[in-house]
């Protein structure tokens, strides 16, 4: 396990633009980047809010090996029973126990254990539990079970993020943050070996609110009237990261950004 | 005034380490980018809270045409007399009437009059009054009065700076983000010709979360304890943009991030 | 006008429990107390969640003179063209302008001009406009076209119902509170002689959390997920208050709380 | 053990009006009330914010069996090391692993073992633990070790007190709320046997905005300023239930609101 393994993370895919623009432009990040593993953030797919089983199928039909998700993970009900059977389309850990569905996944590609786990912020968000002791908690329970770990914290407050990623650095060999829907231009590694970015940023409509239709956005901030958002119908942009890692050390080699214009 | 037009536009000073490299860098950015305008924005610049009437002074010193600030601007009350005489120093101008400061201010440089409005978002921060309106009659206050119009808006969520630009998208040369402390990658040229950047981010520590010592970051996530930050003791990144201005019909042409290593 | 007029404010409407409730005991309410003036918040009728063209149509036939709401008033969106034909069925006068409906109304009973305002507070609240600024200026404006004001501060935060009531103590003859549903037990006359109390409580399904069933409630308190909440289908409480204004001073004499079980 | 058990149950102490009201009128009330055990939340006690260990101590000395508290607690950081030589001071049980202090207690009074536990809620609060799973975890720890199961439930919303009240309902003798400073009126029996009030309101000021200075709290509402809330300088009102408990079932009998105007 000498050689360098490249990991693929992609931001929130919202509504159909973003699934048809990660659908249509996964075969040429594939060629581009080789990636080892391809994980997806998937919380926002069905129009929005949440995921379905169909488009969960179509995102790992797609390419994705494993599929994150958020605190809009609950809005379509009927993914609740899919995850039983899917264990690779994970929701945060840091959920209270009797949450259905799993937050951690050990997956082998290539020969490498790859685990990833999904936590959600607190911070300005609801107070499930802390996502810094069931990071702890977790990394502990798969040592020497898995190769490489990665995280996708779904967050909102930028220190929120930065506080585990420096809390983890070292531990593990990534930690991604999702959620606000904008890419943040601090990609980095940490001093000692973790790789992080604050936010992937969306996988969604161009000339958007967050992915959103201006329009009602605009109104809403005017009026601050309760008017439920539309996805945004243009083109969408693919966000994302590209991750070197030492396949011995497990450190971060290199963390690069992906922006993407999709044409459909 | 057809020739282009160069604005320097540096994101939240975070205490000395902040200061220190605005001031030692601001001669080469100049050098380089020979900007007709700079704006800093300086509410985290004493010690991570609010601004002091020296700090303000050695900032100007250094060549800030205008300081804008945000929520943090009220924390050093020596601060709010030193706004009488300085108009030049902002404060976000949607604080109900009765607050001290203000919020906009109109400067003339090489003959163009460039107007600087400061507003703070309400989502996830105070119930101040709205920035949307405020913003709206700001604009049409100064019309025929400023040449140029340039707004920094001092918010929490990425949608309402994203709702705010768009609203006013062909009205105002620029719209840049501050306050998250983290700089997006998300600058662009909106459909009629308004630059914007959801955040600019700090200038401040790096290794630090947010400008601030990551070991009490740490432990205050973990325990929830009302524990107080400090500003981290490294040396500073200087985060913020260069817009390029059209003088003739004050679209923006284009918007270039800025994020330089401080030695000091 | 020297007699004393008499007030009846009844609290949030939660569900059919409490339009049952409040239909069938308003007969007995009147007998006892012979009010002047009848004021029902309405915000929860609908299920929990807003109000409808026949709920309101149904308390105003049951009594109510005025129908004032809150935050949920634009759950259900038929009620909002019902505003237009009736405006004395009010939502929160502090919206921005354009919302629909409107927040303060005058309505003669028995040669008395009564003002009701309906306003919403701010804090962990919607960032609408200030109650504070709109509660001064509404009273200005009907200055000399009222004789008796009665505000609804519907609102989280007791130091904000507290802070308005202070603040207008003695130019206003009452101010009570909704929105907790539940009733406080500090109903009394400020030192200027406005009637006060925080919250008037529900008018909904005892042996439940604020109207809503309990086993959907500890459930989503242990779980955090996102869980709907279905009004409790049990017999309900009316509360609220009575006032005793003076009809000459327009200052509060009394205040007394209202707790009836109902049978229905 | 088959006699009936008193308890009286003060709520936050508001700074010195608060402290000398409840020194001045504890042997009154325990004249009138011969209760078994006292308990007072002092959390307010130092001007406003937190509490020291002189209070402390002259509460205690006053007559309080216990102290509980709240999310103010950390804010005079003396009290810490205070913590751990006085066990009956308490700090909510459900911050993290590491906080200092203790959130529970048994202590025996006339040969009855009464335990009480002090908890925080998150609605709308800091995003600590589980208040739900750790009272849960609490009462099975000290099951077979105390006689009487007493909560203080310090939180905003009153969902989420009514939510834990129902969860543990027949498994305690009561659970009362405090933090808002109001007293509610909704003290009673629940089905199975557990005495509740949302909020025992504070001990403090009258003519104050939840214990502190009017004008201030009227200024800040209308300009959004920081301003720092004082304690307000009037005689305070002593509020709290006292309980009644079957010293045999452990049920509740009879639950009754205090509300005593002190004169110093
Ligand atoms: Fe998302
Ligand atoms: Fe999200
Ligand atoms: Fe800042
Ligand atoms: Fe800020
Ligand atoms: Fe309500
Ligand atoms: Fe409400
Ligand atoms: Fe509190
Ligand atoms: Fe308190």
């Amino acid at each position: 396990m000498d050689k360098e393994l490249t990991v693929l993370f992609i931001g929130d895919i919202i509504g159909q633009p973003g699934i048809r623009a990660i659908v249509s432009m996964l075969p040429n990040l594939k060629r581009g980047y080789n990636p080892d593993l391809i994980v997806i953030n998937g919380e926002n797919a069905a129009d929005g809010f949440g995921i379905t089983p169909e488009i969960a199928d179509s995102l790992f039909a797609a390419g994705a090996d494993i599929i994150t998700t958020g605190n809009h993970v609950w809005q379509q009900r009927e993914i609740i029973p899919y995850m039983k059977d899917h264990p690779t389309l994970l929701r945060p850990a840091n959920y209270p126990p009797g949450a259905p569905g799993t937050g951690a996944v050990i997956v082998e590609k290539h020969g490498v254990r790859f685990a990833v786990l999904n936590l959600q912020g607190r911070m300005r968000m609801w107070p499930i539990d802390c996502p810094f002791r069931k990071a702890r908690d977790l990394i502990k329970k798969i040592e020497g079970k898995a190769d490489i770990v990665l995280i996708d914290m779904h967050a909102e407050a930028p220190e929120e993020k930065e506080a585990l990623a420096f809390d983890l650095d070292g531990r593990i060999s990534a930690l991604v943050g999702t959620h606000t829907h904008i890419q943040t231009a601090d990609e980095r590694i940490l001093p000692r070996g973790t790789a992080y970015i604050s936010d992937l940023g969306a996988t969604g409509p161009r000339n958007s609110i967050i992915g959103f239709d201006p329009e009602t956005g605009i109104r809403r901030s005017l009026t601050q009237l309760p008017l439920k958002s539309e996805v945004a119908q243009t083109p969408a942009v693919v966000h994302g990261v590209v991750l070197g890692l030492d396949g011995e050390t497990r450190r971060a080699r290199w963390i690069r950004r992906i922006k993407e214009q999709s044409l459909v």
